[in-house]
Parts: C-alpha cells; sequence; structure tokens
C-alpha cells in the first residue's frame, strides 16, 4: 500500500468527525491514545491532525486542547482573503517579496474591473508569496488610486496589505472569487521555479465596499502542490459556491 | 475599449444588485428597458442576464419573470454536483460519452480514499462529458462495489448518475471537494481536444453517506475555457470553502 500512513489516518479522523464518533465540540484523543490506538508513531499522528487543523476541522492548540469543529469546513474571511493570515493558522511562516508597485493607467481588463474609465491611475502590486520560505503564489492586485496610494505609506515586503489596509479603514467588505487554471507565463515560471505552461490554480477576486463599489481586483496564481480550495456540503445546505461558465479573462 | 460590452453590462448589473440598487427579490428591468437605458441592442443585455442566472443571481425565466437573488452566490446541492442539473440551468444541452464503465480492483490511491482494502473490487466509470456538443470535462468515477452494481443496469450515455443513484435510494449525503489544477494527460487532450499538458481544472470529491461511509471517490477535470468555480463572502459570513495545503494525489 503505497499511500502514505499520515494521509490514511486523516481519511479515518475525517470520517470519525463526518459520522460523529469525534462528536462536534468535544476534545480529539491525544496524540498519545490515537498513537497506541492505530500502533503508529508520532509523526504521521501529528502529520493527520495537522491537516485537520488546515482544514478547520480541528480547532484549538498552542496550548489550548484540540476540539472537533462541525465536519462542514468554513474558515474566516481574514484567513480566506489573506494569505498572511493563513499561513500562521497553518503553522508555516509567511513571506512575501515585492517585484514592483506601480501606479499606471488601468488596462481595459482591469478598468471593467474596477469599474472605472480606461487610463484612471491604479495602483499595481506583484508579489512573490512564499510559504516558509518555498515560491508558493504570484499575487498581482491592482487597486483604485485612493486605496492604492495608501500601498505606497507600507512596506509590502512586510505581511499582509488586506490587514493595513483594515486597519487605514478601508471599506472591504465583501468579495467575489472566480477559480479556474491557467497555464504559467514567463514571470509565474521564473518567480515559482517550475516550467513555463505549467499549470497553476488561480483565484480571481474582486473586493467590494459594503455599498458594491469595488476597490480591488486579484489575480493569485498558485502551485497547485502547494495549496488547493475545498469545500464541503451536504444534501441539507446549498453549496455556498457555484460552479459558472467561463467568462474569458473576467 | 476591448472589454465586450455584455460583460460591462454584467459588472453593472452585478454592483445594483450589490449595492441593493435592484433589491432582493424584486423583479429585474425588462430587456426592452435595459436596452434603452443602456442604449444597447437586445443581444448583449441578454448575454449578460444569462451570466448573472449561471450565477443564480437572477432566478426565474422560462415563463416565471426574472428576480434578483441575493449578492451571494449558492447553487443547490443537485445543481452543484450534477453535471446535467447544472447544464439545464444554464439552458444548454448536457451530454455525456462514456468511454468505459469497468469493475476492477481498487488501486491504493482509490482504496484510500473510499477506505476499502487494496484489491477490493470497486466499479470505475469514465465519461467525456459535453456543453451544447461541446467537450467540457472528463469524468473519472469511482464506487464501492454494491453502489457502483447499480450503474450496469443504467445507461450511463443517457444523464445523471447522481439522480439515478438517488432515485435507486442510494444515501449521498455529503461530499468533500478538493480543487486545484493539472495538466491534461493523453486522454484528456484527445476527449477535450486540447494539447495535452494543458492546463486543467480539477475538481476531486468524496461524496459520503450520512454516517459518513464513503461511496464514490470522482475527479472532474474542466476546460477552464468553459466553466469555473465561484463563491462570495461578505466580512460578517465565513467563507464555506478553505484554502488547504495540498496532499499529493489526496
Amino acid at each position: 500500500m503505497n499511500v502514505p500512513l499520515h494521509q490514511r489516518l486523516g481519511e479515518e479522523f475525517r470520517a470519525r468527525i463526518a459520522n460523529g464518533t469525534w462528536a462536534e465540540g468535544t476534545q480529539v484523543p491525544s496524540e498519545a491514545e490515537l498513537c497506541r490506538e492505530f500502533g503508529a508513531s508520532r509523526g504521521p499522528v501529528r502529520q493527520a491532525l495537522a491537516a485537520l487543523r488546515a482544514e478547520q476541522l480541528v480547532v484549538g492548540g498552542r496550548g489550548k486542547p484540540p476540539r472537533v469543529r462541525s465536519a462542514v469546513v468554513s474558515q474566516s474571511v481574514e484567513t480566506f482573503m489573506s494569505f498572511t493570515d493563513w499561513a500562521q493558522t497553518l503553522g508555516k511562516e509567511p513571506g512575501q517579496r515585492t517585484l514592483e508597485i506601480a501606479r499606471r493607467a488601468a488596462a481595459p481588463e482591469i478598468a471593467v474591473q474596477l469599474r472605472c474609465a480606461e487610463g484612471d491611475p491604479v495602483v499595481s502590486l506583484l508579489r512573490l508569496r512564499l510559504l516558509d520560505g518555498e515560491p508558493a503564489m504570484v499575487e498581482r492586485s491592482h487597486f483604485v488610486a485612493d486605496v492604492g496610494r495608501l500601498l505606497f505609506d507600507f512596506d509590502t515586503d512586510s505581511g499582509s496589505t488586506f490587514r493595513y489596509l483594515l486597519d487605514c479603514g478601508v471599506d472591504l467588505h465583501s468579495a467575489r472569487h472566480t477559480i479556474d487554471a491557467v497555464a504559467a507565463d514567463a514571470t509565474d515560471a521564473s518567480l515559482l521555479e517550475i516550467a513555463q505552461g505549467a499549470p497553476l490554480l488561480r483565484e480571481r477576486r474582486v473586493t467590494y465596499t459594503a455599498e458594491g463599489r469595488p476597490l480591488e481586483y486579484a489575480e493569485d496564481r498558485y502551485r497547485p502542490d502547494m495549496a488547493n480550495f475545498m469545500i464541503h456540503n451536504t444534501v441539507h445546505q446549498r453549496a455556498n459556491m457555484a460552479r459558472v461558465p467561463s467568462t474569458p479573462e473576467r
């Protein structure tokens, strides 16, 4: 059987959460108990629990005893929207290298997303994001000028722009995410240390104020061996995600 | 401005839904009114409305007057899980061509997902799915034997296996979906009429009974120019999807 033990343990733990053997809100058995029950060493047990923690099926830890969450995965907005918060949830070191921050005239495909005129000034940010020093994602964000100008006072190598802009009082209220796949271009290939044309998981995002004014249009390209998206649903619950027909370059 | 008119109209309509100009539950202005307001012809207006309908921001139609839905996208389980239902929601003709249905010994990566022993019999289905006759997705499903055997009595070229199995009383209760990107292999390339190595949007899915027993493990590979996934979230609402670290071949 060439499936690693930690993965088999992970599946077993997920099943116990799904079928209520490990009830919602109760404490997860200790690593020592799990090692005994499965005749496993601590490494794979810990790795399996870490995967469940990343999926937020298990919460707590870092001092607090780990507890079982509902079998339906969800993620806080901070963790979902902020790479920095997400990495920290995983117990990994987030990193970023700013390649470029520029104010320039909005290209047509940016203007349509930000609902400004073509040629209006926008602030564009190109960053490589890292997990424990490993290249994970290329981020291309475009902000309307009055929000983007705040970034010139921020060290974009220091952490979360999402958190920084919230702290500045910017009304980042809701977002629409579109997920598809795209071939790595020359920039992606060189930054992510992969071959040009390799498949990347792409998330395009428009972030709006409460009034529905777009503030940011971003395109994040992930190495699929570094990050996936996961959703759970049941027949009693509408999926909070929709499969939609493609719109070219939307 | 080389952004097509229907796309610009779509963005404007989405904004009106997001900011409440078009209030939840109210009737969408008629095509004629929208043509007048935007000085547009019927084609782009209709195309923009169709996009909103696909995202389920607009519901009704087919006789019933179209109404505005909440700006948070969601999709019924049937539409989310069944390609056939989804295509019909889009007003497109779903199609399928069965390449293979086989009972065989479970490979290790299938066994771990279905929590059976390696070598236990599973039923595997390989189908090409079409939208209006156009190749859209390659579906590889693997069922535990007692569910899979039902498929030998079903014409898998005739439509939804999800619907058929539900009608047989199979307890397809919940599912875990993992989304990433993958390069087209030789089978994908020939069926989807694309180059080998081209990026595909991949959805892997494990479907469980209410008790958490896995019944199906499926891998769907979409041409990204045919389907995307979309999710909306707000700061007051947890995202129902999580970004997770990759597990190789999970």
